[in-house]
């Protein structure tokens, strides 16, 4: 089905267009440093050495997306000749063809190397396209050696200071650049009509980073501590009916989808005993809900092994400051703004008048886990894409993880985000404004 | 699979217990009058003739629920001897042989025999089997001319006069007495120790009822109007992917569930060209909801015919005054009491900060459709029971039925709703309460 | 300090403009028929004869409002000859000099001749001016006779007949026709544009009215039941520190303000055995708030003599539909179209984390009243207007009044309502809009 | 009306109970170091010289904490008699005469005289004691040497980490340790029943504190950028009925209500040019409110000088993440754990359907000023103290202190938040409790 990366790159050439090369010929990425800017939350991004390879990525199926990645690989192999350009191999083979004969792609079928290549990330698209990049390259990750390479704060004893848990196995994202295209985004993307001026920036080490924190999650099997008697219907003795619900989602429809490989994988081949896997990340948020059960579930929420509460309702909301503005805001929760290092709970419908959005400091870990008196299992979404479902009994531990492994966004200035809330969400629009 | 009835009937009295009999020898049903109680919005139940035949459900696989309706039958059998008790088959194959020999158990295969001599329904379980009595009624109606004559209002002129919509083809369902078991419901039931009282002042005409209003849904192809030329990838011309996603309830799973056949069919069997079947009658609220769809649903909603919005949401709840206290309660909408005339619009989860509840009178009608755009089609559920989906293009049309087509519930007094809102909901339960 | 009525005329008459003659000449008022419209919740307005008296008011202090009604009054003097203009003696005095010599103006001292002999009201403003000029007939009703005549509906059977409260001293407020002055509000007035087509259609019964339901209150000293043995510091016992709190502001104040006289004298002279005065009317809300004082209130809720909660906030707005847009909406409330018979009950900043806006049918009566334990007294005001306040154990009788004293509002279309929620609240504006 | 210290002194001791001694002779107050307990929020208390000098305070007129107060001083006399326990004059007053006559009281007329001289703060009461106590510690600070001293973290360089400002004028409050009398707070008091053991902990350095962040206001005149052509209806011309309001407090009132001074007077003598004095400090939150005025109001908003939003509102809480339980919940905010550093906006009833809480980080400058537009000038409480008024054109500038100027209060365990969450806010309570 998928064809090897010497018969596709010779397939592309055949016809018109670039020829698109072996990734695995470029140097390792390098990771720029990021200097905090003295009263603000944003950092000064300077690289050490002139970055080079820069993994370019696009919303799917979209006319001005494509056209707009066109137009930027075109000026950078014009202005910037000595930029190596990665792509996905899916989006090498729809672009090689449209793009200027001298323009330097690469790609390679392991993403793995593209990941551990890439100096800096480029979107194309709205917010769905910057999550899914941070996922692929969360999913993707270099070798630990270069992870561990990675790091490169100012000063390392601030990785920790704000309680944030290091986690030496999850490996640093390279820097986001993000386009807009019409169809504009809350995570601050550059309108896509600046982007040599952005870019340029960017190089040149003369630009501005916010750091998107992320939650990670591990999927658990609770043993249920509250009915000690109900051990005769524990989870392994669940039978089919009540068994593990896969997700709808193929991984090759998931494919077609995003042109980017899931991180579903890792929840798909989860077994009772899969709790050392790699976590799964996430930059938005991390969704438990009910799905097509018309049923009510049941899930347990602790926090840092202190039972919280026991939320009845259609799901669960564990997000980041930055998806505040996402699925928890559609739920009714506050806007908190990306620097607070936080977790927000926000229960989906909840059969009770008295829940409340919650918001817990870093370094409280949360378990939430599927009551064994719950009718069904439920289905567990990460930034908006399954990862399948959960049975009665299972459940997941999510705790933040350290700022090395947020995502560094470019963002064009502090005034961002007000003016986000104020463009975008139409945050406190008078009703006087309406005359 | 399904035994005939005489088989059936043959197979217990072989067994133990009493003789269950043929539902087709018992005379056709008789319907009260309802009187208005002056200052109230309560109304006298008034039987003009001695009512003979009542309908018992429990809710299922509850062993409270069956004490509890084995326990009633036999006080029945003795203190009422002229009372025949109609069960659906599997409820009279299952408490047949653990009642009294005495008892004069009635049923029959055919559900429309059931309902056609049913005088008044007794319900033993929580809010959902008094949802589940009232769908079954709805579903299997008896035959048009007995609905007619069923209507019995007191001055037939009031039928209409808040502005219902009377609609001849949906019958009237006899009026329901529910008993709770432990696990107490809001639609107001009766705790089972007070049996005897509750019932025989039914039966003597001692008793007040509520009438809760319902709506009722059609599934209409709605042409859509606002895109012109979009017609060429209009409904008809959906390929397989997008197709009509069915329930995953089959109709064998949803009689061992309910012990009742679902009203499901009628969707299930829905076409394209199904506009002009039966509607489906909601005591609580008609939901559509993006169900397992990771994405947003667009739903396109009008008023009579007036563009309202479009919904970008998890889904919408269309509730009546008692479905206020279900899932629109969850989705943050506001108590409604049952004898407001009016509808309930309150969507899940909108990607708004601006959508709220909003109430609309009797007599409007809302249209809802699913957007072209939208990426997904939806589920519908009524009551709580899953009724089938809906595809891109098509939608529904839902308005409130005539005071005579509400369900006529008995009730203690007055302060229920009130003490229900307290005592069961814990509203405006304060912090000083808790010291 | 307010000269009779011939000094001001004559005053007037010496400088220039018109002469304003005596209201008490004119002929007693007119009311016209309201034929409800086949499946719609609005009605046509229908008279007997044709109207000649009309009431204009504006917005005070306002420089488009004043040059509006003036262009009105010209209009009218022009076009239509036989139309006599009434005003407030301040309005007259303040207008007369500025319009056409020729326009028939009419006032008095006297509000009450001012009210029992107006056709028709016509409004300059905003929601305010509406809400105004709807007090000041509430408040100044002609004779009870006259009241009783006033009432013209098709059917007389009709005036109860969803659970209104007839109430005959509550006399008939004539029909109102709004205009707006860029700044638009909700409550569906005409573009002042149109003033020629709206007022002439009005005048040839060839205009619909919605019918905008009303509440009134009493006062009330509601003996405490609820702790027998605390009769000993009861409300007969209150010392000065605790006393009524009056509003601070004067009558004088007020008619600076609105150029209308307030309402609030019934309050301000109330005293504990006030009981029986005439209620105060209220289109759009009773609110119940602390004001200043920094304590939180304890409100004690009983719906028809039944104790519903006990409410610790800042206060509790009381609201009719059409209230629902204005305080309530804004303290959480959801939007409840103005046909819907219903009674809306909303905290202010409750201490509870379950208090949720409930909606009760018309036909309940509300009482509220300060606890006996409540550290302090609270504010009452009606339609935005303050009315004085209520010490501990104090309280209020609200509820509905009949569709004839509600407000009959010249509508322009059915669409007139979904059009505001969209245009004027941002209702639902979902975020795609700001791109 | 106050008498001296020695008058005072003399006439107790005349009566009976115990003699009450000069505070002045008490040696300098100490202060413990605070040692961050791994992966916890909470830190060890660590005296490095044992504690001497304790300040008892309780709720006014109430019979059960002055019992209480009583019992522990009787208690610290016998079984810790090198503990000094210092009282305002008015307390020791009050319980002189009826405490053991060996107590060790002390007081003094001059509140920093105390301040100066307390080691450890121990209330007797309801959150508000706790608040008062606060309050009365920020309002009377021993001089700025002794601030600086105070200043005791175990590594000086985390007192700025987490972005909070440092501050050199404020001075570090003492520890607080609450003891609860029924009326359970929030603010995790211990019971009043565990005394001996609680007490004893922490004299023994075997105690945990949670620090509560304070936020901090000053009064500025923001000149109106908005309006450039407004100046002539600027603030300094303001006529007598538009200017300052003052608190309805007077000072003596104060005292007898909280028998502490209030920090009411900062605001009472503010001038249009007083944007230099002390800030006023909040534990719980900033409030500024319409009060009487029946009209909206107009706050504008920037964060860190970005405009954010113009507030039309009954008002707007600026609270701490301790306050978050408080005011702002009842105005539907978020529950933040105290541990989170961030500050919460969050509008009170705003005239607009899509303001949301929204959570900013520490760091960020919030400035609020009254509209030059606005009908009214506005009241602003502190902590629920009526602090006096803003004028149009007047505003408030509030930002975090650093966390050596928040209150470090004992708690029992990590479980307290989560505990008092479910306990005292009812938070979630399902309603299948209720059955
Ligand atoms: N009812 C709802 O509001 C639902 C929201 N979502 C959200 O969608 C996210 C995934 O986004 P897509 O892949 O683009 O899915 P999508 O294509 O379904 O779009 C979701 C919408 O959310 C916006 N969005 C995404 N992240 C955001 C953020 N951090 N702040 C503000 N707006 C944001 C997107 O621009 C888009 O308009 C999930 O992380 C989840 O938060 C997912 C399901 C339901
Ligand atoms: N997140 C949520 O709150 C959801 C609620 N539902 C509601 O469940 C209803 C079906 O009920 P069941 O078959 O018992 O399903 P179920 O067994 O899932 O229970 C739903 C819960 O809602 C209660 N309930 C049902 N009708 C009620 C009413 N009118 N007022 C107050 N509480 C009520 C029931 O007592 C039960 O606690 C649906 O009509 C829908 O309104 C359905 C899905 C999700
Ligand atoms: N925080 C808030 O939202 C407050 C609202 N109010 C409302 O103001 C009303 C009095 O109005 P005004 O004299 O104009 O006072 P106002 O001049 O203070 O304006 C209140 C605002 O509410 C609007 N409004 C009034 N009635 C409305 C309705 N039925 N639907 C939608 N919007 C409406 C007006 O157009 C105006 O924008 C009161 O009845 C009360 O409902 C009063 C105090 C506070
Ligand atoms: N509508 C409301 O909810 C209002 C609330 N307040 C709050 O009252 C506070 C002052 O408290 P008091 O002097 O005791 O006034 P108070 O005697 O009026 O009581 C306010 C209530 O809030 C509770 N409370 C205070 N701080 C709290 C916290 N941080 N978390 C949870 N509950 C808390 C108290 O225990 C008490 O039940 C203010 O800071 C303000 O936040 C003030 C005015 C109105």
């Amino acid at each position: 089905l998928v064809r090897s990366f010497s018969e596709r790159a010779s397939t592309i050439n055949a016809l018109r267009g670039c020829i698109v090369n072996d990734a695995i010929t470029l140097r390792e990425k390098i990771s720029p440093n990021y200097i905090p800017v003295h009263k603000s939350e944003l950092s000064h991004l300077k690289w050490n050495q002139q970055p080079e390879n820069i993994f370019l990525t696009k919303k799917p199926w979209n006319d001005n997306a494509r056209e707009a990645i066109i137009e930027f690989i075109n000026y950078v192999t014009k202005e910037h000749p000595s930029i190596n350009i990665l792509l996905d191999p899916i989006s090498s083979e729809e672009l090689g063809p449209l793009v200027s004969p001298h323009a330097k792609l690469f790609t390679h079928n392991e993403p793995s190397v593209i990941t551990s290549k890439t100096d800096l990330i480029i979107t194309f698209g709205g917010d769905g396209t910057i999550l899914h990049a941070a996922n692929y390259f969360a999913r993707n990750p270099e070798s630990v050696s270069q992870g561990k390479k990675a790091i490169s704060f100012q000063n390392p004893s601030d990785l920790n200071k704000v309680g944030y848990n290091y986690n030496p196995s999850i490996s640093q994202v390279p820097p986001v650049l993000s386009f807009s295209l019409g169809t504009l985004g809350f995570l601050l993307p550059f309108p896509f009509s600046s982007y040599n001026e952005a870019f340029t920036n960017v190089i040149n080490s003369d630009a501005k980073v916010l750091n998107r924190m992320r939650i990670k999650c591990n999927k658990d099997v609770i043993v249920p501590s509250r009915s000690p008697f109900s051990s005769n219907n524990s989870s392994s003795f669940m039978t089919e009916k009540e068994a593990f619900r896969p997700s709808n989602l193929s991984v090759s429809e998931s494919i077609d989808h995003n042109n980017l490989p899931l991180a579903a994988a890792a929840f798909h081949t989860s077994s009772l005993t899969s709790s050392h896997e790699r976590p799964i990340l996430a930059m938005n948020d991390i969704t438990l809900h009910r799905g097509r059960s018309p049923h009510l579930t049941r899930l347990v929420i602790s926090l840092s092994n202190l039972p919280l509460t026991t939320c009845i309702a259609d799901g669960l909301i564990v997000s980041t400051p930055t998806g505040s503005t996402a699925y928890s805001l559609s739920s009714g929760g506050p806007i908190i703004h990306p620097s607070v290092p936080c977790i927000l709970l926000n229960p989906i419908c909840p059969r009770s008048l008295s829940f409340r959005p919650v918001v817990i400091p870093v370094g409280e870990t949360i378990q939430v886990h599927v009551d064994e008196e719950s009718r069904d299992g439920i289905d567990v979404s990460v930034d908006g894409i399954e990862m399948g479902g959960l049975r009665r009994g299972e459940g997941l531990t999510i705790e933040s993880v350290g700022k090395e492994a947020g995502i560094w966004c470019v963002v064009d200035s502090h005034a961002d985000w007000v003016g986000g809330l104020n463009g975008l969400l139409g945050f406190n629009s008078v009703f006087e404004i309406h005359k």
